[in-house]
């Protein structure tokens, strides 16, 4: 697997769903930066099952340990420092009920990675709760991007997460109604997240291959059950005409910078992003989360002892909808690699 | 700028619209592999313009040299045969129109990267003819995804590409009205392009952030105008249920592979990727291209000198709609991440 | 810092001396590896401290905790499988004794990281114990390198160094009494490793920056206090003629390979690499460790805080001689290197 | 193979000593550097053979063209101006005389990688001239190397290297007359290489992988023909005791920098860097030099066709001694990887 991501601001995430921890280590973040644990932990229990009537009964405390990289908690603010070397957060597997997985160890859940898992890792892969596939993994994603988000914040960026569609709908109160219904039914849902990113100065990004476009899509896709992403006007834009999508350019009042530092964008079809490279204008991607693939309700399976085929009902404690769970790790995503860009563009850029 | 991707068949496009050359130069090519250059060539000319009636009338011979890394071609059988050092091919620019860029010079494009590169690169930028954020550049692109094309394609992957809208058009030959009445007004349109990869074995992709649609989304965001990109059902699979979106598993009749390796999806929302990995189904996803940026019709921009609002027509030879120029690049950008991540596979991984 | 070393078989150290922890991220181990922890402990016990009477006292433990990437020991019989996950091994820093460092908090000893860490990483930076440039990193070295070692041996190549020079001694016995007498006047000496690697197939090895020498060079010269490295008859062979440092070819009896596999070279000035690949002979390879440089004997330094001369002693424990314990270091450093240019040759290389 | 080398200023070599040509591809050069082309051929002709009566009498024009990444020299002035996209050189190869390496198509020559190629490359390798293992390879290096170096000299960093031994010989007479004599009997010698480092502020490196020395040494051994390096007082300062090899620290006059950026060494036996680190003291490295594989005498090989043993002389136009034309080289190879590590640094560090 490869489960690192970067450049200058580089982490790795591993661990496996039921492996005695998971945790991320992380290189770049430079020495002296303050990590607000607080704040961290805040961001982290927003990707933590169970706060929701509707979500997961799991508990999982999500509570990690700095073993590297930081020196000790002074005056017990609750804030640490990067000093400088890779910082590695572990964080424990707890309340974990392997017998939920029992049956599933020769039965490939349809729409989760099970079945590929066997095929490349075969009986060495560590399928218990979805091994290193599990949306455990966005925990220690979270724990790197929440660590970048302070720093951009620090910076005057801003990353934030919505739900903008969930079951098709996308009034609030009928999407928490489309979650409730199909958990009703021990069905799924899926839905968008719009992730905006404020404050980014224009000029950062790598392109061809290392654009705003290129490193956000390639962090988003780590999320598992992301299954497309499109910035800007996206997929509606390419329906219209290079008149209605074009984002004309005007002048902003006012002396601070030269001239085409001043210039913006009356609309933002662009989505923040010309030619890879961010133009002062919020970054805005939405991308598609998947419904959850496991359910009650049954599914055609096969049995890969027997070859048999096998009515699957998926038990254990499932979300029936993990778009509210999936905002912070995709702006956890976003952040890991906007940082990494803005860190590369302070070079000169590669 | 960041012009290299793959880990190890790795690439680095170079050049700009009006520099004397374009080019690649490719790592990772295993020594004795032929490349069939008449096969090239009719690859790469798919993306010249000027082969269609409706599409821009400039002539660019893009017949690429190979100055390094093969052995010369014996037979005149137009095959030769890499050496195992790093190739490059270097593709001459001609007719070259600077003079069609002159006013251009001081007055960003709307849509275009104009604005962008000028406050990255400042006064030292090559900004003619879109310099180094052409679509010039997916020439060289080519070149390397069209390598890669003819290796996948002799162990049976097989990747095609066909515009499934175009201003917002499904019908092939509205399609073409759709192209001509934009042309007609000065305008542009847009549209969408579906590609579909054949005979990946199942297991292929290094998640968490190296998984097939983490590294085929960071090839394809490299090709100018592309704005999005889903899996399978991507958005669409968003508004669905986890019963509809779940792809059942059946197991194939016969007795070729263990039974994992004879286990199919009944449908296929799941683009041929789950957690990453290849499925054995189809890969099939879809790139959302914005209309081409470049338009006879009058836009608002400001004059970078002066600050004076303008009223920007863009003179100069463009196509009304770039889509059947970029599907070669898109297959060249699927080929070039599926042929590395094969490779990695076939190390056991990283 | 830049912690990671690798392309296929990549791994992260992590850790300062007096850090919870210290440890490492392995990517690239394939699923189904065994890993045998005796032996694995076995092998980085010959790197503690405190086994040798003339070496430090100190009691560290150096048992890895592997919190990720494997499967348990199902029959306990010590050896675990690798799941394909990234493996990430935890070994608890205990017996810290921070007292010792204290009065170093502000006066660099010389021949240490001390000052340009303090210049690098500024008040931010953990300097006790040597933070991240203590000795202690080589034990996450060891577990990866350890791993490592144990893949290559189940294939036929074995790594063993061993001391050649220790306080300018080449016999064996004359080696310890120089060590004896350096620790009686509390003084320290360096020597030089001999690290042979038996059993690669010829052509492994990624040239031109990544051939063998490349990447065995830059690996060996992350252990703290090498300061040098040669292959082959290296810095002697520079002081030859051709005719005396050319290793004559000559055919090996028998059938087996093809004649090119066949043919080997009479003597081993190459030191095993030509052009960066293997040739099929033992690569030979040695290492210039410097003397301890934490010494009793008072020496020069200067106080940051008042810039005022100081002469210092240096409290603490230290071995008088660290070629002992660097031993397994640099077998782990070839072994990292070796393993992974040998995976990325079995790809037909990058 | 991997030609490739550099995180932030990366660069690519390419071609083989008879492909039509040879050149470089360099990533990471700010928008608006400006090269000298004059200094940089200059630079470049320092390698040129044919300079020196007793070095090899081939041709090589040595001249690279710009086929990109840099805007035209508008005031004829011979400076040309880097535009942010990557620049690649191209070098043709002229005055090519395969028929001197007819006959060694079949016989490999001692102490060259004619082997281990025929090896890893198989029948489509490129032999003639070397191939991709010819000091060929090192004028594109030159061009990369040359670049950095105008870019350190403008920041007060200054590469030069010089040959302190040759033939076994110290005094610079006593060299010129060791390479006399071998050449007049077709033999060859070696020799060592002293690189100095000046004006590279304290505190660079990305230690534990990607420090100076690592980084250094991944460079150097890039240049066919290097087997040794060292730093500081390297392999003599590993038969020292730790109180004749530590380097006293002492506080310069000035109130500059703060204390700690005005404390240097009064000797400099860790070679200007300390944990990887540099220390502000002069950057020292020796390289050692192999003496030229190529020679008149008979030597012994074998035919690959045959088996049958071969007495060879090396016919064709060699130098008897490389070391005078590998010192650009190794100024070209130090100053990428410096140049590379000083724009980490910028960066906060990886």
């Amino acid at each position: 697997m490869s489960n690192s991501i970067g450049t200058v601001f580089r982490y790795t995430v591993w661990g496996q769903s039921h492996s005695p921890a998971v945790g991320v280590t992380i290189e770049g973040i430079p020495a002296g930066t303050p990590i607000d644990l607080a704040r961290l932990q805040a961001f982290l229990d927003r990707r933590r099952p169970g706060r929701d009537p509707l979500s997961s009964p799991r508990r999982e405390e999500d509570v990690p340990e700095f073993v590297s990289g930081i020196t000790k908690d002074a005056g017990g603010s609750g804030t640490v420092t990067a000093c400088g070397a890779p910082v590695t957060a572990v964080i424990r597997n707890t309340d974990v009920r392997s017998s939920d997985y029992e049956e599933l160890r020769d039965i490939p859940r349809p729409g989760h990675a099970d079945l590929t898992a066997m095929i490349r890792y075969g009986g060495a892969g560590d399928r218990a709760g979805g091994g290193a596939f599990s949306g455990r993994m966005t925990a220690p994603l979270c724990v790197a991007g929440g660590i970048a988000l302070q720093i951009l914040e620090r910076q005057g960026v801003h990353i934030s997460a919505r739900p903008v569609r969930i079951g098709g709908e996308t009034d609030p109160e009928k999407m928490r109604g489309a979650v409730a219904a199909a958990a009703a039914e021990g069905d799924s849902v899926g839905g968008v997240i719009e992730c905006v990113v404020e404050g980014v100065p224009a000029g950062v990004g790598e392109p061809m291959f290392d654009g705003l476009e290129n490193r956000i899509a390639q962090a988003v896709f780590g999320i598992p059950a992301v299954k497309g992403i499109e910035f800007g006007s996206g997929f509606a834009g390419a329906d219209r005409k290079g008149s209605e999508n074009n984002d004309p350019f005007v002048l902003q009042p006012g002396t601070g910078a030269d001239i085409p530092g001043r210039i913006r964008t009356v609309s933002n079809n662009h989505g923040g992003a010309l030619g890879g490279l961010s133009s002062g204008m919020p970054i805005v991607f939405r991308a598609a989360v998947k419904p959850t693939p496991s359910i009650a309700k049954e599914q055609d399976s096969v049995d890969i002892r027997t070859g048999e085929a096998v009515r699957l009902r998926v038990k254990g404690r499932h979300d029936p909808c993990i778009v509210p769970r999936a905002l912070p790790a995709v702006e956890a995503a976003a952040a890991g690699a906007v940082y990494d860009l803005i860190r590369l563009r302070e070079t000169g850029g590669i």
